[in-house]
């Protein structure tokens, strides 16, 4: 293929994903039908068969754009110089914010993260170690500058992502917004002081 | 009322939330009715409304039930004398293994579960409560005898539980069985880190 009808391809790929985004979120994914898709686009729904298998391939590819770009935000900040302690806390409170305006606050968003853990489970798991393995980067940075000190790098990256899960995880988001807990700032207190070199004598883990 | 006659109708109320609680696990709190609970007592279901005014008062005491056999486990491990921090382990993954038994495993137990944090959901909240603060009375004991080093203990409380989430929230057991993550034990060593003195000169939180 020519350069020209590779972007082209690119590009209406991009345009599906987009209005099926518009759709999901104002009516819902079960109501969305491929042929709403397409009518939008002024397309037929073969066209739009070319670029998707199916409604669940067109979900999936939502989901991944999604996704994708927490992970770049979150990517800009881990590549950044600087101490490691304040890159943390901001990587960290930039995926909360993130999660919450995308996929937190009516029915059809938490209908669209529902489908998302049933059916596009390999997507989430393959974000979610992404996601740790971003937090495990800076976490190493830190403890290269003598900022932490970590006796092993990725438990302590997974034990950081699963001690923020209440503010990553779009069901818990959701659940928990109005009820008592730490606030985010506290929670990441907790857990650089956890990552923070120890007293002489204190109980190493 | 006589001695006798306040211990009959305890004694019935408990026998019909035994008996609720073995018919949801069952056949599910959906498809078990009232006359289902009280034809399995041979009595009618008149006499099962003399004691709950409805089904959801009914669930509503089996969920109070489950949960206060992992309150009275948990404060008897807060009132035993010796070390926190072994104890505070110890407190831990005795609620993940009580949770995990009784609401993870089935469907039918998913069911109840999650009717329990629509329906009964202040009695959710006062749960969580109450282990949050037995939690922050063994945090409280390990820093009165110098083995943790804590700013303020209420915060330190709702860290140390709101970290433990995959572990003690019983969607969340469920949903992160088989997937990657920290161990339990991991999870624990990471907040006792977390609870320990810092270095001097240490980032303080």
């Amino acid at each position: 293929m020519t350069l020209i009808s590779e972007n082209i391809e690119t590009d209406t790929r991009e345009r599906i994903l987009v209005v099926a985004e518009r759709l999901f979120r104002q009516i819902g994914y079960q109501k969305t039908t491929v042929a709403d898709i397409a009518k939008e686009l002024r397309m037929s729904p073969a066209n739009v068969y070319r670029f998707f298998d199916s409604k669940k391939a067109i979900h999936e590819g939502v989901a991944r754009g999604l996704m994708g770009e927490v992970e770049i935000e979150a990517q800009r900040i881990a590549d950044r110089a600087g101490p490691a302690a304040p890159r943390l806390r901001e990587l960290m409170t930039t995926i909360h914010r993130m999660n919450s305006e995308r996929y937190v606050g009516d029915s059809k968003m938490h209908e669209m993260v529902e489908i998302a853990m049933e059916e596009d489970w390999g997507v989430c798991v393959a974000h979610m170690e992404l996601i740790t393995r971003t937090i495990g980067n800076v976490i190493a940075q830190g403890a290269a500058a003598g900022e932490f000190e970590v006796a092993d790098l990725q438990v302590a990256a997974l034990c950081s992502c699963s001690a923020m899960i209440k503010f990553f995880h779009p069901q818990m988001i959701a659940q928990t917004a109005n009820k008592p807990g730490p606030s985010i700032d506290q929670m990441i207190d907790f857990i650089l002081a956890s990552l923070s070199p120890r007293a002489k004598g204190a109980v190493r883990k």
